[in-house]
């Protein structure tokens, strides 16, 4: 299970593959987000101002989807982006993409969570889950990326220096601002989801103009 | 996560990983969309009889399954082509992407709910949020083109200027089709959803003899 | 969406994109199977002879499983088998393509339909159901593999023709042969379900020796 | 279906299709465990401390779903090494594969029953059906890697014997540390889990200093 021991195939393309692996983890989770939003049965629902009811009533529902759904777009293409930087994979990058994707796979659940109790008795706890599992998410994601660019010795040779710079800076943003989100979320819980909105919102609009 | 920190890295195929995790994700929501078809349990049904019976009522559930699978198919293919065409990503294209594949990842629920409610009293509601879904997709959809291919800067340099003048052109109809199946949805439900079988229809006739 | 419109950008792998969508939704099919098997709750089973029966009780759902896995894994294998032979897609190619994969995607309902109803009275609805399907979907596969083959006007230049009669000639038995247990889930369903699994086993042996 | 009449078209790369299906299935099943966690719903807590309760009472569902997606990911870090080693496919290749991904697309059922029994009068029985299943797909994981290195035939050219050599050293332990668990099972079920947690965290760490 060591790359070393597998390396001499001598093929140039060696994250390929464990980039296809983390694309199928990333787009099935993002997709399953849907499937914890329940669909407002007959049985529920009379007439047809019934239904809108029943539907606006499941804004939570939405808000879990649009936040979760662009979150998780986002790592994606920042998961995209270091591994267009990192030129090979070994044994410890593979573990920490694994704990990366472990995050990754239980968004659906603490989505669902948050859906289920904003604006109820739990709404705190499933905030204070639902923001502290992203830091979780930002601090492994942080990880798989200080691994490889720390000494540079999986970093492309054909990477610019600059830009692995560049995206070390900018990713020095994203846990202290998770970690304010989960502290929001003991004392407020409205203001730790407005602060997740937000830094989704700030990471959609580039860091320079986009060329 | 601007896409000019990460081009030195010089790689040609810049939009395959984008479209794998496109794939993936569409394949995921096309799939999804059979588990919201409910299984007749033996509880529910006696003998034989019963249970073609209770196959026949589920023919709303059929109906959405067939056309938000064609519909989606038939994005997906639009979505193949258009990515033909284009010869690289940038940090607004990416996120456009991320919007579409929102769009499209929704769709499981709009289906399910139509399937719910349809020859029911929800069906009007429930038709205008399925051809109102379809027509947001429709849009984002449109977006995603326009964006790279209004000023050309993102199009592969050997695109046919004619084939990106052909694909612009038949993508101006989709926006007002899907328009009108959602102004139908108001008025009279079974108009709408037959108007999006028939676009499905026409879409799948190629728009010249096929090659 | 004609491909005449987008083939001038050259690319020579022009099947590609097609496979990895296939892939994902014949993939998440098979994998979704496991959802249809309900899992045996703390509150329907006391000790644990009690769960070994109900863990029992779910043979039809681990026979479903195992059904359809081994017949899907070989229309995948079938269908990676063609594309090696394909060269190129066209317009239709892509039309019956998504037919052959809106098969696929609904089998997880005709599975969990069987596993719901074996040994109990609607198993012949459901027998049917689940045979027909199947011949649906193999008629689908073989009319994706008639068209590419017919004139020879997508296959490979390097496509031995030996290869190619070679596929036409295995294939022409599918179609009966699921005709047959089609029949037989109107006569006596067991006979059926026992063709669909022997005709996996016969398919599992290879034509000639494996070289 | 035999690899023999399509191998004509010649192409390099024969197992890129095969691992792409193999890497989607993976995916799937990996990410549908979290599917098997219950959420706690609004009506079955009250006050916030109670969902903490809730949320501490679902501890077999976090452990599950932890060892089942280390070991999930463990089994796709070995398929991908061995499949970088593996040169070309053959009939059998493909069978024993599909066999492979049978094992892993049923772990979401057996994570389930574990995390549904665990603690309660069940637990024997859902332990010795989780560890044997995680037997089962050891040793259909072995066979797919003596089928094609025991004589060779289907190893690149380029790889080294060293490497094919010392692979099949280190698979040689997942059988017996699995038997082990299996037994553990019937005798006391938390030492088999501990077991099977203990046997991730060994395949966490390289057999080397990772290069």
């Amino acid at each position: 299970m060591t790359d070393t021991a597998a390396e001499p195939t001598g093929q140039d393309n060696t994250t390929a593959r464990l980039e296809t692996f983390s694309d199928g983890v990333i787009a099935i989770a993002i997709t399953l987000l849907v499937l914890e939003i329940h669909i407002p049965g007959r049985d529920e629902v009379g007439g047809s101002s019934d239904l809108w009811n029943a539907m606006g009533d499941l804004w939570p529902s939405y808000l879990g989807y649009l936040t979760s759904f662009v979150i998780i777009g986002i790592l994606w293409a920042n998961h995209h982006n270091i591994f267009r930087l990192i030129g090979r994979t070994d044994h410890w990058l593979v573990m920490l993409n694994t704990v990366f994707l472990l995050c990754i796979g239980f968004l659906p659940f603490t989505t669902g969570l948050l859906a289920e109790h904003l604006t109820h008795d739990g709404e705190r706890v499933a905030t204070i889950v639902y923001s502290g599992w992203f830091l979780l998410t930002a601090l492994s994601f942080n990880l798989l990326w200080w691994y490889p660019s720390r000494k540079g010795h999986l970093i492309a040779a054909t990477a610019d220096p600059a830009a692995v710079a560049e995206v070390t800076r900018r990713f020095n943003y994203g846990p202290p601002a998770y970690t304010l989100a989960f502290v929001l979320a003991w004392i407020w819980p409205p203001a730790s989801i407005g602060l997740l909105i937000l830094l989704a919102l700030l990471y959609v609009l580039p860091s320079k103009a986009a060329g």
